[in-house]
């Protein structure tokens, strides 16, 4: 009997997307759905986070509120859209105190408001374990929308923050480093929302996701669909400080940077002439956005490294599939 | 410590709501959410389905499917919303069969597409248990939403289709009993999408919301929502069939009808006068709209059963209170 450990999450997902038939503009497989509503597009995202495998260890009843908003909204985010509200199912034992859940729905509603949004609805049922679902919802210009493909030859590759953050912060917990900035932004992770609009209206991002799987994860997912290679120079990338604090090896400082994932920042393509205006709306967001590397038409997708041309991995997180 | 056993589900729902600050024009509270859009309401409400509690047995993975989606679409027809899309998140082990999923794709996008609407997006994840989340995403007139409140003393109560059929059916899988309409309106609810819009649309309702807990939770739902109070008459209310096939003990029957809850119609309440427009709309739909009582402004809810006023006992399901 075949099971989905044997499929793996990705193939899991593809299997779903070839039985359902969806009506919307942008259906599965872009970081939300946008459904036409005449003069805009409506977008809906869904994130699910289970106690297992998404919640680190460290992260408190607060943080968890906090996150299942935060990572919906990067979804929204990625699509360029203003949020218009979130809905948080909850899955909870009814062993857990009454505190936990008081801090959690702290961290939900604060949250959704620090992005000018709010929580509309929910659902509590009672379970076995934390299992927690958030959805949602935002809106976009149909001019707008940013989606994962789109990107052509010679476009510009950039990223919004810095990357290997998350990572550095799951080892300071892990190995107690210390490292608070750090531990704090895989707790409390923190949508793109602003840059998202501005890149969104700045009419010049050709492709659109947000990292939350990794670098080199999203990398693929964006060669996927666009039909292009990607040559990203490891140089470039700007590494979080805490990346050095985390390991002294290099190796294990670029598995950070390209695979570990959580850091929740924006990956894009622009059209090469816009590099610029680009560092222009970079100042007006108050974020780095960082040119990485470019689109191009090859076989592969590139990692340039010490002016070594490498095969670039894809090596993010991947649920179901039993490791070696 | 106080746990949510302590509390139970009800509360537990109130203290989330106490924290959360909704942006939304109707927030918690109400069957969905209600997002003003300018010309019209958004509607967007979730709901989790955990393995344990509301997974009767005799299911298979193509109802678990349809379920998730038919029981979020039931709380858009509770507003009176046309649907626009429905996302599902899915939790689920590495040990499920991949057929297993795939039926329960084929339940979701079945139901979807039964109700003039798609499976627009989802997630998967890695779970040690079977759990669903849907969210569905509708919209409706400004001058046509149907919600929890509004009703007022001398307006009438009614209901669509017939009550008593989902609990029948849960009986019918564990006796045997072989009631098999019974048995698949329990596996594969039947949201009142139609009726829904067409009461919406008619301006004679005063108040709405689906059955999904039980009647008489409902009513108390409702007496809550209006600050009335709620006479049934119990020889009015439209019995399925199969109650008495599933029980011959009147007290039991009776606890089908009023308590058991699954049968995802609609309670309303109309205006005292609408009664033979209520008819003419219940022929238009093809499904039974029945008078089935009185609002009042007395002191308590009263079933009226065999010409003998009793007071009507809040006894739909609640999750996390510890049963004595």
């Amino acid at each position: 009997m075949k099971t989905l450990g044997t499929l793996g999450e990705r193939e899991t997902i593809r299997l779903i997307e070839k039985i359902i038939k969806s009506d919307a503009t942008i259906g599965p497989g872009d970081d939300c759905a946008a459904i036409d509503l005449g003069d805009r597009f409506l977008l809906v995202t869904t994130d699910m986070m289970v106690t297992k495998a998404h919640i680190p260890k460290g992260m408190g009843p607060y943080d968890i509120g906090w996150s299942i908003v935060a990572v919906n909204l990067s979804d929204i985010a990625a699509m360029g859209g203003s949020p218009l509200g979130v809905v948080t199912a909850i899955g909870i034992t009814r062993g857990h105190p009454i505190d936990f859940i008081e801090q959690m729905a702290d961290g939900m509603n604060d949250c959704a408001r620090r992005f000018n949004t709010s929580i509309v609805g929910g659902d509590t049922k009672e379970h076995e374990d934390l299992v927690l679902c958030g959805t949602a919802i935002g809106e976009v210009s149909k001019s707008g929308i940013l989606l994962r493909r789109g990107a052509k030859a010679g476009d510009l590759i950039a990223v919004t923050g810095t990357l290997g953050r998350a990572g550095a912060g799951y080892h300071s917990i892990k190995r107690n480093l210390g490292l608070k900035e750090a531990e704090d932004s895989l707790k409390r992770p923190w949508p793109r929302i602003r840059e998202g609009i501005v890149l969104s209206r700045s009419g010049i991002v050709t492709s659109c996701m947000d990292i939350s799987d990794g670098l080199s994860t999203s990398i693929f997912e964006l060669s996927r669909n666009s039909g292009m290679t990607y040559e990203v120079d490891y140089a470039k990338i700007p590494k979080a400080k805490e990346v050095d604090m985390a390991f002294h090896d290099l190796e294990r400082q670029k598995d950070l940077v390209l695979n570990f994932g959580d850091d929740f920042e924006l990956l894009f393509t622009i059209k090469r002439e816009e590099e610029e205006n680009l560092l222009k709306l970079s100042k007006e967001c108050g974020c780095p956005f960082t040119v990485i590397g470019k689109v191009t038409s090859g076989e592969e997708n590139i990692l340039i490294d010490g002016g070594k041309r490498e095969k670039l991995e894809n090596l993010g997180y991947e649920h179901f599939r039993t490791r070696q």
